[in-house]
């Protein structure tokens, strides 16, 4: 039994660092790397990829929205081709910074507001896969499973992987439970690493009312942004760890 | 005999389009194609060299400072890994949108300032090309003939091709002529023509005072801003024909 | 019986110019001019008020989305203190540079996408336009007549002009009909004009139906790109003046 | 006996915050507010101010370079008229979210390279502060003493004020030590505290050697980047207040 575990990484901008890169190379076996756009200009993206090259740590390209201020986490209506060229553009950068620092670019996620609007559209969703496969065909394709993402790729017949989240609760549809419920977003490390092991025992995901849904659980989302979060990624690691679950990155289905 | 013919393209951004690509495109065998930093987002890239593509023009990454309202043509002082950075992430995204329209990304040419400043200083230009040689050690490396840069890439062994200009003096060291000087820049088409052809028959450049200095003229540097700089690269297309000189992309030193 | 005329100008940036400024500064006696964010950098906004001064056409502030290679077009889902901070940086901005030409700024339109959301969303519209008469009470804001950006400046209590528009047929209620329906944008001069005089006249839309609602007619909108454009600009003022109708700028309501 | 004692604020972007800003508000008279261009978006603008107004602390526009990534500390070759325009542009936009908030920007200081570059070219230094003058002519103007940014203002005839470093050696003829120099940086509070207290009192910089060359010492650069600099701040502050030494903003020479 094998799971792999990612998490946003260099998402800092010239002067400005940003999250617990350093920390979470230990504990993660994928990183999801910004790629210029939405944070991580080219010095940021070199040095971050040769931390993951150094730590084994598989590289994603980590696309997002033109949107610095908003952290790419505002929306933007582009049109296909738009979000075709800005997914191809954004993964070629991060080939290019890769194969500077000898790794490789082996996924991709897309970031933000782009990654949410492509959950719930998987005409979007596909435009920008087609982007990053296009310029990739062997890429594995992160997606947010049970949604359009994961429709877009099953559509596309390409390689991808299905992640689930370390720090939320699931409805029974599989949708994420609303943030201004109590119980949404789960802040205690140990909780957090329990529901990770039964999910990834069960080959699926488990909703707050114990309903065990079958789905890709390929991969799980640990967050970097702030003390409880690097806990919590921990607690998840070392979880897994004592159950005999194997970490490693994921192959793609 | 054979020549190249290059020109800058794609130098549109977002809603404002820039130059006479469509004109070029049957002039010239190699087109320098912006990477979005100094002018070309992604969407220009996608449909310059998708244009590129069908007219069998050869592509290349023109990669500049990250300066759109200087477009490139403003000094910055640079530390050589930010130049290092800066080209590779350029050349990495010029290399996916190619693929993306069917295309392959066959050498690289600075742009504006970041090229004047290359032109001065080998280490500036040794930062600069290895960043690119670390993305694609095959690719060829626009130089212009007699300066830094090539220096630099005779320094670093790579493939390179030497360029001259239709439309400017020389002096007897291969420096321009002062542009405040008469006849630093030629205006006439028939002019440049002549001058061309001499040069390329000679292998060298040929300085104002006459005098013919052994040098590598591997490709022609066309312009494509006004009605003027079409004309001039019309006529030298026409009166290296006419000679029996053959048109055709280098293929590298 | 007097009427405004006014058009966007200043929509260059760095090397790329945009429309047709200097014959529309003959035309028109508002200019509405953009701000840095979807165009017009410091260079580019001082040339182009410098022009409107000498022209003796009221400069208006036309702020717009960060969004350069999208020209502002693109809906972004910004949060109400965004959009009022927004508009209060371009509006500023905008002063600073009109007072640098011995200008100022009397009135401010939004443009684009952040124009279109206003048009739909009272608070949205009241965001952006609190964001500017927290810099300048005084200042006219320009609204769409009968759409919800002139709710907000009803609400609001300030100072404003309603505009309509030369090249678009309305719906009866006051809508613009839709692009896709034939009839819907106006291509030829002479009707445009014709138009433009009959709702002056009636002080109000009048409808492809031939309905007239009495509505807020104190500015034409005219566009500035591309040769018809630009005949049907000097059509309506050429009609207008014909009538003896009066082109002077609005005062505000 | 009056000072000032500013310091740089406001230098986040977006999701990044840069500094400590709320410890420093607390120990300084006057803040120097980045304006959008190498750091500062209208949101972290308006954020700062308001927190200034609240602490009575004075607000300065301090405009940079257009270059995030670099943090307005490269160099960038720009014409006098591209300054001047930058300038102006960003003290109109800093104007404005004064005014949101309820502050006025009284003074201006460059930032990064564009104040290297002033204080060693006069005519640099004066198309800068002509920029700013034609915005407000009543604007003071911080000047880095005895240098050509200081030169400008005197050939200007503006009000100003000079600062001098509180953690830099100086050499006889009033520069800077050089970084690479045994002492050019102080780090220890209590001798940067020492230092800053004798050069007040003796109304001149005192160089290394011992020199006390008359000067503009109106206010003192403190620095707010790490716990070291917010420590040297706390005792200059600490030792000025004890020496009886009023803590005021400057009013201008």
């Amino acid at each position: 039994m094998t799971v792999d575990l990612n998490a946003d990484m260099g998402e800092g901008f010239g002067p400005w660092p940003m999250g617990s890169d350093a920390e979470l190379l230990d504990v993660i076996t994928s990183a999801n790397i910004a790629c210029g756009f939405h944070a991580g200009d080219p010095d940021v993206m070199a040095a971050t990829m040769a931390r993951a090259v150094k730590a084994g740590v598989g590289i994603g390209a980590h696309p997002g929205f033109p949107d610095l201020q908003g952290f790419g986490r505002r929306r933007m209506s582009l049109k296909p081709d738009e979000v075709r060229h800005l997914v191809a553009y954004q993964l070629g950068a991060a080939q290019a910074m890769a194969r500077l620092v000898g790794g490789k670019v082996r996924h991709l996620k897309l970031h933000g507001a782009l990654a949410n609007m492509a959950a719930e559209d998987v005409s979007l969703a596909k435009a920008a896969y087609e982007g990053a496969l296009a310029v990739d065909p062997d890429i594995i394709v992160m997606v947010i499973t049970a949604t359009q993402q994961q429709a877009a790729v099953e559509d596309l017949g390409c390689r991808w992987a299905g992640e689930i989240f370390a720090d939320r609760a699931y409805n029974d549809d599989c949708t994420l439970v609303d943030r201004s419920k109590p119980g949404a977003v789960i802040h205690d490390p140990e909780v957090a690493a329990k529901r990770v092991v039964a999910m990834v025992k069960a080959g699926g995901i488990i909703a707050e009312s114990g309903l065990v849904i079958p789905a890709a659980v390929d991969t799980i989302c640990l967050h970097g942004d702030g003390a409880t979060a690097v806990k919590i990624a921990k607690a998840v690691r070392q979880a897994l760890l004592d159950e005999g679950i194997e970490l490693a990155q994921f192959q793609g289905r």
